[in-house]
């Protein structure tokens, strides 16, 4: 499973209507309207790399009323369960 | 439910340790390594505002390692059910 | 009770229609034309989170003339009266 | 009345410790933690131009801890009940 | 006497124009067409702070060829005199 | 006649200091603690070009507490008395 | 196959030797020293998702010198193969 | 043989067409839509310098659709079969 | 003899056709297409200070194409035959 | 003949020991104290593009006191006699 993280920025007042559009993007698990210097972030989760291309730039991207994208991918989830095991084996 | 985004920078050898601490902070309930500027981004979910405070400035921001938070809030969280719904009455 | 700050960027012309209009919101408690690289800063109080979603993208940024926002919320205020009590819990 | 907003960095672990003894500073009226790029935001409130000096650069900016300080002062307030006659005489 | 500073980009043939009609606003004792990211730094002087927000918002932006002014407001003036003294009553 | 600005960046507790200093540089004509992201301006006032060279990298740059200095350099001064001739005789 | 750029910014001195054992590191196709504002440049090349945390958090992240890193990851390549069929089933 | 790299930003529904044409540049071996600020990466590979300007100013930056072009250009390759040596004659 | 270094952005299909316009500039001594964030560098040599406004706010910067200028100006130039006296006489 | 550009910031108190240094490299034709956000910039002119990597990363950025290059390289020169010809082979 990979998760990507899709800063958004619109025109001013398109802010709800992209978000709605995005929300109906397949493999678009969560989006939020958001403070600071993005207008939305998108949650992403797919179950491989080929699908990265036609989710962002092949749909999201092309909404109307966005005028940037910045997508971030997570190179690796980490998890309150690995925190003994990590001392032991040396992760870091 | 308020989900909050912190995005971090920390020391370059100290990536995987910080990602691990925060994955152990109440109420983080993701914690990611990611590609472009910053290191890592950090989910929390929370009942309520006022629990914010303690969990980043008080908890998170003073973990050994970090060198920079930028935390991003969500004003509201949009679902694919919504879309027929909010054409009806005028959400934008 | 919950604080923002939205830092508002308008067109050359627009900087005083604008903060008018801001004034005008409800739970906008103070609207400012300022120095610096924006145009308005507007102080917004409301009783709880869910809702800055209308105010701010809702409201806010749909008034004709403003460029981009960028909303800043409050943690945790700080008192005077909490200084000598700071030490003796810990907090910091 | 001259109202000036103080956005601050500190070292990452000496954000509440700063918050306080801000809001020790005589005119300073409010004081907060904040998401975004900033750790702090004070709000300072004089009666003059002439006392900014003393209570900025003077007393804010020497706190230990700080690391940035950037100041924005207020040009103009603008009133909710202001709107009927600004556009009545022209204001904008 | 309260000194500001406005940093100005104008439209790239407009910086002429713009400069002349600058130096024709009340208060305004010095502009220049300068090096470095901006076009033209002008000098206000006032004898108080609520002269600004009319000076700079409510002319100087209004300008057509404008596309974005950044203020400065000086906080005190430091003098070749003063430094004798300084180091007597400990001003830093 | 030549005229040059330098935004300065100090220690935050050196602003004071630093101010001093500069303020007795000759030909150094004006000094001041400033709003916005620098701590300091200060306005040179130079016969010649050859001149800058040892007034900024070579005196006013060394000064013990000064983190980054930015010089900008007037090309020309307009004048409130040039606004009609030059409509007569093209100058934009 | 997936394809990784990490842009990397080294302390002044240290450009050589970083780039020497960055093209050391497994799957590391080609490392180049760079104008422009970073230093150097690694092409990293994997049969999956989950070898990029060990590579480059893991691995290229934690050599001496580093101050800095920026990974970029491809969606897709595009091949010149592409062109004409690409007009016939309408990519964009 | 000489490597530039070409950050390509486009108008969000253009990154497909822009990524197809400059597939079909000669010289051009690589080209990938990114994740990060900007929106296409190009990978450019000459037997000379005199054939920079052709390829980038001469055609690539003329596709329409692009925004902003930002060339690096590689000073140099390094190889994993160098490293033993590099330590022999002092390469860093 | 004073030195000038004007970076300019271009609409991205203007720059060959700006870069010859500005070569035939009076006192411009090189132009080049350049890597990075501009696309073309001037150098202008003048015999005084007076010149520079004339030549680049009233020539150079309204040529057709031109986005954005950026005026860099040398306040001295160091030879190579100046090292041996430098440490001499204290130059630094 | 390959022409570069390397914009220097260097530590406040350094910037006339490395200008000298500079000056002494081969290849070096010119190097200048320059007003804006860069310290120095100098010109290096060499016969091929391999030379880059010894002059650059390999001389010139280890020198002490350096914290940051920023290297521009020139794609072609624009000449003032070609204008005439440029319009009839279509250059642009």
């Amino acid at each position: 499973m990979l998760t990507a993280f899709v800063l958004i920025n619109t025109l001013p007042n398109y802010i709800g209507n992209v978000a709605q559009e995005i929300a109906n993007i397949p493999n678009v698990s969560e989006v939020y309207s958001i403070t600071g210097e993005h207008d939305l972030i998108a949650i992403i989760r797919l179950e491989n790399h080929d699908q990265l291309d036609d989710a962002i730039p092949g749909q999201l991207a092309k909404i109307q009323g966005i005028q940037r994208t910045n997508t971030v991918i997570a190179f690796r989830r980490y998890s309150a369960k690995d925190l003994e095991s990590a001392w032991d084996i040396g992760v870091s």
